[in-house]
């Protein structure tokens, strides 16, 4: 079934320390609200994506409290898939939607992650992937996406610059959207001086830690409100997982969890692949992009990183990717991101991406990953009626 | 809709050194399976109940994890919602089932709860609470039980032998369960003699720390497979959301989320409430037990604790609560709660609950809470075809 989005809202993304994480997440919710020309009480359920929030407040049961913030005492329930937290509680909401038991639900994906420091928010993020066996030997998420960007290298004789051609092309994208981390351009030489993280990967190749809060308003029906919005709806999704840790998988460079998710995703929406106009897929990293892409289907194993350097994925392209600015520069609030690509494609969709507006965009695509790919999410929007 | 509840499992509750927690939750899937005569590869999706896995190991995306160590490759979601959050991914669950979207899924409940000392699980339970506001200032969950406590005993004159039947009673039907915590028997000078831990709540009114798992197998329909287990099913369920801060709540003794919840699943489930045979309720302290039993309705206000203490709650009374020792004495697995509540009402409609069997038991009630009453689940089992 098909499931309309009523209304889009997000914070700015950034390091927003005077504000709370339950500050973000009403901002969001907020705006969503009124985005769609509703009231608060007409919702039915909070579905809240967050990974974090209990090691870095000491804060769970954010369901409860947001919906006291909003002084909504409806069902709210949290939703976690570590770096997929977002597009998973899209897809739980959905589920509660297609089920019958809610008409219309509120989706708020938020993340706080500048209260600890750089090193504890990084240990803090290997709870996405298998800590006991990763995490505890020192691995960090730049050092596991490091590994898949070496074998990748070794296999297709990609070089350094070929990674960073994503990440000017990110920042490009984020240049024009004022809402994003780092709205500004930077150079191919930048990236390729940038300090080295986990070689072959330098700091411009990496997502920063973000800030943030982005929330949906989901509906069975579209509303005819007066003045409403023009309708978009979710008409395919999916998701799958795959091992946690890295060293289960047969092959480093080809997500296998994406793959599935996509041509599900694909078999629901009862569209061809090349149908889709643009993409938001998880650029964590340089490399994330360029992986995600391939396993997509978008481009044959080892020729993204080349068709990025052609421009093809640029907003003039012929498959614009990450208009928003992607995570690497529109930021990366970990539970809030799969819900931002959504919200980045509603715009596009609906003629409202300003600058960025990618011309005659029909149907996207958003791809929301958890660790290092063991957790795939992707949900396939179109435009309706289009006019 | 109703959904089967096709298989059941559950590890010893108590604190199990030796096992991790992904080692908890696959011995309780495990048996599920084997109890639904299924297959692991039968399953079409997981739902995981856990609230404190990040903190207490630094390990999140719980999903992935169970999924990888089962050998699944199948959308694997962790939920969460304090205390809640077993019940919560049990309805999460039937919401996949009832969406059309899966024909089985797999419930797990888990929470290893002893790797940290006594002093930082309490610090980190308050996570369940509004943290910011009752924590900072020094609360923990007996301190916010005791203030409930001490105005119902303003109010209803109750005395402190009053809760301690609460206590008496669990740990009786407990001594009747191997698979509890504290399989043995209390008497009331044992309960009133143990040490003070937030006054009027002694050591022996509250629920202990506890590793577990709980797992059931959902399905849409029951399977017709040889040698099958009586059928059982959920007819009615509703997850409520209250303030997470007490402070914000016009009544300290009454649960708001509790009534709303109970209503709306028995109209769910097209029954009243005097139907039920027994019920599984969320006594983390004896003050919530009897707190729970009057919001459900089962007695007046003022009325539950006396009639605890003249047996009516017992095994052998008009209505038998907490038969498997409740989370006092079979122990509090947090995430695992929820899900073991449901457990405990499936062996009784079937038949299979041994020592402590209730005669004739066709209808069962389930409540879950999660903070302070912040969130309530309730669930409502039937015997099918009761012969």
């Amino acid at each position: 079934m098909e499931v309309k989005i009523l209304g889009i809202g997000m914070t700015k993304f950034g390091e927003l320390w005077s504000k709370s994480l339950v500050d973000l997440a009403e901002e969001a919710a907020v705006k969503a609200v009124k985005d769609a020309h509703l009231q608060l009480a007409a919702l039915d359920a909070i579905f809240v994506g967050n990974m974090l929030s209990g090691v870095v407040t000491g804060q769970e049961h954010l369901g409860a409290l947001i919906a006291e913030r909003l002084n909504l005492k409806i069902p709210a329930m949290r939703i976690e898939g570590a770096c997929a937290s977002g597009a998973m509680a899209v897809y739980q909401g959905i589920q509660g939607i297609a089920s019958g038991r809610f008409k219309r639900v509120l989706i708020i994906g938020v993340e706080k992650m500048t209260d600890l420091s750089s090193a504890e928010v990084n240990q803090a993020l290997m709870g996405a992937s298998a800590e006991d066996e990763e995490g505890v030997n020192g691995l960090t998420f730049a050092s596991l996406y490091a590994l898949m960007a070496k074998a990748y290298m070794e296999k297709y004789g990609l070089k350094e610059k070929d990674l960073a051609a994503v990440a000017v092309k990110n920042h490009y994208h984020a240049s024009l959207n004022p809402l994003a981390q780092f709205p500004f351009k930077v150079t191919l030489k930048q990236v390729l001086e940038s300090p080295m993280i986990a070689d072959p990967l330098k700091v411009l190749d990496c997502s920063p830690i973000t800030d943030g809060a982005a929330a949906l308003v989901l509906s069975r029906r579209q509303l005819t409100v007066d003045g409403g919005q023009i309708p978009v709806s979710i008409i395919g999704n999916s998701l799958v997982s795959d091992t946690l840790s890295l060293s289960a998988r047969k092959d480093l460079i080809e997500q296998v969890a994406t793959k599935k998710a996509v041509a599900e995703a694909l078999k629901m929406a009862g569209i061809k692949l090349e149908e889709i106009d643009l993409a938001e897929v998880h650029d964590c990293f340089t490399i994330a992009e360029i992986i995600s892409l391939e396993s997509l289907g978008f481009f044959k194993k080892g020729t993204a990183a080349k068709a990025t350097a052609r421009g093809e994925t640029r907003l003039d392209g012929s498959l614009p990717v990450n208009t928003s600015g992607g995570l690497k520069a529109c930021g990366h609030p970990v539970g809030a991101t799969g819900v931002k690509q959504i919200i980045e494609l509603v715009l596009q969709l609906r003629g409202q991406a300003g600058k960025r507006q990618v011309k005659k965009a029909k149907i996207g695509l958003a791809q929301n990953l958890g660790g290092s790919g063991s957790t795939a999410v992707v949900h396939i929007l179109k435009r309706e009626n289009h006019a």
